[in-house]
């Protein structure tokens, strides 16, 4: 049994973790902190099985306590801060945030309009994309959690790049978020009146700053400069991304081959599920850790579109981040996460 | 061509008022007055037919605009303290808020939780449920437009206290609203991944300020006290209300018979439709001025159950203070309002 | 490790249960069968953690498996039939169809207008709900798993009947519930299009077969006859069930006396919370096997409310099937069911 | 006051042109007919403002009535017979089908799987987009009405295909339609528990009917060939249609410029707003005749991005006819129309 702690538990990210960590029997929640302490988690989460009379407590209580690993729900550069304090005291952490998904100080400013706190720590850090990289999660001292449309990109894409059959350096992706994705502050556009029974496009082209992250790890795998023309749209539904990708390949490919080129990388994968018939629905994927492969060849093109469904707060970022922590942990990679 | 004004017009209210008197042929909209003046209509609201280039104006030059009529989309308190100036210009008023809904200032005071700003107005206004009371209110200065829950509750049960077969001295409504009932201030409960895909009570038993409203008219219909025991729910949809209203009935009686009751009195209405078989759903009566109602008889009880559907900002406002206009300014009292 | 079967795999119940029995570790799947039988799990419901391999059989090859427990997800009348294959092999079945709701054989064929196939097998057979009757339920060869409407029905009034303040001999139920309750077959009602945004009443008085179940209960409970005043209604959301119960109690009683009696029956009992303060949302019960009781006083009247929220699919079928298996398989009362 | 009737009137497409109808003041509706006659429309579409005691008829019946225009809901090949009758009689015809909008045999057979039934009518008809082709509709016999996706696609890309600013000759359009468009028969897909939370593409490819119609028209306007790669999307809302359009232009061009362009071709057009700022929802949209567009650029690359928002039965199909109609009975082509 190794002790956990969350900063920032009462958001949808903290939430969605108290969910999934209360079913897992390795770990036992010693803190989740807020900016208003005081309440029992039973109090405001009522459901929850398990962590029902623990108190939140403060930042400033949560960094004295005794834990094995810790995951940071909080704002860009916040999470870079109190990080070092942790891991001065060689906690593990899991940051669901952006301050460690780059590469680069250069790129983390150019997208977040800020210099990075702790630069210094970006050594210590990494990507948490475990079926690309769980060998170098496993013995990180820090993970920065990929962002919920950058996993549903990454996982359909990087195959095709390794394989060396995308011909284009533009990708285009053509991304739909359950509302949940835009967090629970209330706002007019997430106002349940607006955004029900709707679908908008926003921040169209190259301009959400998940682009920064994908365009990073795509074009680390094509070793050349991947640009993505990003275009996310709210859909009125609660939770669930699907993406749809095209690009050209550099051959005419069968779909089968295509298949393949995808069943090689997640064929032992747990979470990873490439459909052969049919194309994924989010409805597949919410709830869950999963994400949901499927492709379609456009007959007298050079096009393909790939398709990604994941559930945002799921293999998008709280269900991932249990998965990276069993990884850090020595756990079980599945353990607490069959869905 | 009669000009009219709106005061408050960018809530969902207001937002209807346009949408509707868009399509009236008989008058012209002189003003609309928000908060933070200046937007053209067509920049909030684009897909408007006409009325696109007025700009939203201060509430201060809305009351120097030479108008026949106003519609006042305001806070209790607020529309009694400017009526008087539209009042004292001769200017009808349809207030679409609570403050010319009551005819006992004690009553107002308990459920408003303030004194009546302007007391003496009450002398000039009426209640607007026009099938109840058009003859009055045609020659009316002010008319306080009904709740969206009073209405749907008084066309179904005061058919039933006028004809005198109600036993029962509390009558049980129970009540589900769409979302916009709430208004368009964002909120916690109204953001859109709270409120989807669950439902709720609140306010339960006799604290919504409505029930205040519903037991004056009902009350004074039966001509004795009648207890609205009221238990409003939030359900996820943006629009409708239906209320299943129970209550026990003197004698046995057909089904048959209790349609009579209800056809007696709205036969020849025009919004207001009787269902002979099957019971309403909102769907029918979202986007309209219409009321559905239906009935159930309880085999070996003497309960009966009404339901009774309206759009809350259909019937329940907008759409019923045109039609309070239509009769106030002498208009045939359907126009602009074929849904 | 134990081995269950499921009779009737595939519709919503069946569904469910494969996603619950994938998350329990104590019991292995023998089989699911269907009437089309030949797939495999994981192409019909590709997101199964386990079981994915195990194709649908026939229910011929399905009563010659070795199991020690079996789920039937059938129509009233099929059950009965196929339990007594089972029975007589020692087989322990739970019905989450009506076959096995029933004390009275009269009252069955009422309700479900057909004569009981296996009258008999009811002295084998218990209601299971166990929060009211787990010692019964433990013994027996046979568990009618209870409706949903029914589950949130009675695990609100029980209590109240048991203290003995219900002054009334009626009780009104205005309950609400999510369109997987109407199953999985399309139908005109539950076309996407006829369901959303609207609200609708159905099978109103004390005609739906539900009625039964719930009046025999309560009544046995209450040691005298019970009558409820049942109005279903649909609403726009996938799942969910809410209850709102108006009963008359016999002398003025705080609120805190009446939430006293609730928590005096489900002070220990895991998947059942009483609200100290709020009411129940349906959002806190689905995907669980929780029940959510809240309560409100009507000033000025004799009458109380009691809401009662549960996920259709989980404690209203589905999971509380479970639940009853861990009861008769002698596991942990919680175990697999941690939601 | 002109005649009109419609044949096969209780689906989407015939139910929302009797709501369009029933608000238009120049037109007097002689018939509706259905495969099964005999209800009168109140008792269907309890809603309606005016034509409630007409009985749906045959279409037996129907061919014999004295019309002026007459409107068709039908499957692909059936319109194409029966407009014969009509045309013969000097009856005009607007078909909601797919049975005019082929300008080559060859195209209708690919894409509908059949001969083309009345080949020798197709030189009377005409290809109903009013915005494009209204001086030939006027004068039309028979108007093919539009698609609802090639409607959303042809108002957003012809205008830059005339400006001859396309590089491409590969159009990318990921569409986003609402469920309504599916028709109105139940299936598993569009039950409202499969829709509902759930996103999916369908039909990928080149592969969806509406391909054929959308190559056809922006192949002529361009003058070469040009492919749709289309993916259609099912969203969990009951109406409204984004289409997401890529292509690449042939020189960097400001965004203003790409305004101008649309500008240019609508800025007359009552039905049609670009919007300067920001992009289009389909809520705008729903419920009227409107189109919204908006474009965005892509930074670093020759890409653009039209966003075109419509109700799907609104200018997709229904208003758009009642546009088509007015346009050739010479009426004002905004009558009735004004949403």
């Amino acid at each position: 049994m190794q002790r956990v702690g969350i900063i920032g538990g009462t958001g949808y990210t903290g939430e969605e973790l108290l969910r999934v960590l209360a079913r897992h029997e390795n770990v036992e929640l010693s803190f989740a902190s807020e900016i208003e302490p005081g309440q029992k988690l039973k109090d405001i989460f009522p459901y929850l099985p398990r962590f029902r009379e623990l108190a939140l407590c403060s930042t400033e209580e949560a960094v004295e306590q005794e834990v094995d690993l810790v995951f940071l729900c909080l704002p860009a550069g916040e999470s870079a801060k109190i990080s070092r304090l942790f891991v001065d005291r060689k906690v593990k952490v899991i940051d669901l945030g952006a301050d460690f998904r780059f590469d680069d100080l250069a790129e983390y400013r150019h997208w977040y309009d800020m210099d990075h706190p702790q630069p210094q720590l970006l050594h210590e850090s990494t990507y948490g994309l475990p079926e690309w990289n769980r060998d170098v999660i496993k013995t990180s001292q820090i993970v920065g959690n990929p962002g919920c449309y950058p996993t549903s990109v990454l996982l359909a894409v990087l195959p095709f790049l390794r394989a060396g059959i995308v011909a284009d350096s533009q990708i285009i992706v053509d991304a739909k978020s359950g509302v949940s994705g835009a967090g629970k502050t209330p706002s007019p556009i997430t106002h349940y009146v607006e955004s029900n029974e709707s679908l908008m496009p926003y921040k169209v082209g190259r301009v959400h700053r998940h682009v920064g992250e994908m365009e990073q790890e795509l074009s680390k795998q094509a070793d050349r400069p991947i640009h993505v023309l990003f275009t996310p749209h709210l859909v009125p539904m609660s939770r669930g991304i699907l993406s749809s990708i095209y690009f050209r390949v550099k051959m005419e490919i069968a779909k089968s081959d295509l298949l393949n080129i995808l069943n090689d990388v997640y064929n032992k994968e747990p979470f990873v599920h490439v459909l052969k018939n049919g194309l994924p629905a989010t409805k597949l994927a919410v709830h869950s850790n999963l994400c949901f492969l499927g492709i379609a060849t456009i007959p007298e093109t050079d096009y393909i579109v790939v398709f990604s469904a994941i559930d945002n707060l799921g293999k998008g970022a709280s269900w991932q981040a249990v998965q990276n922590m069993n990884v850090m942990l020595d756990f079980p990679e599945t353990i607490g996460l069959l869905s």
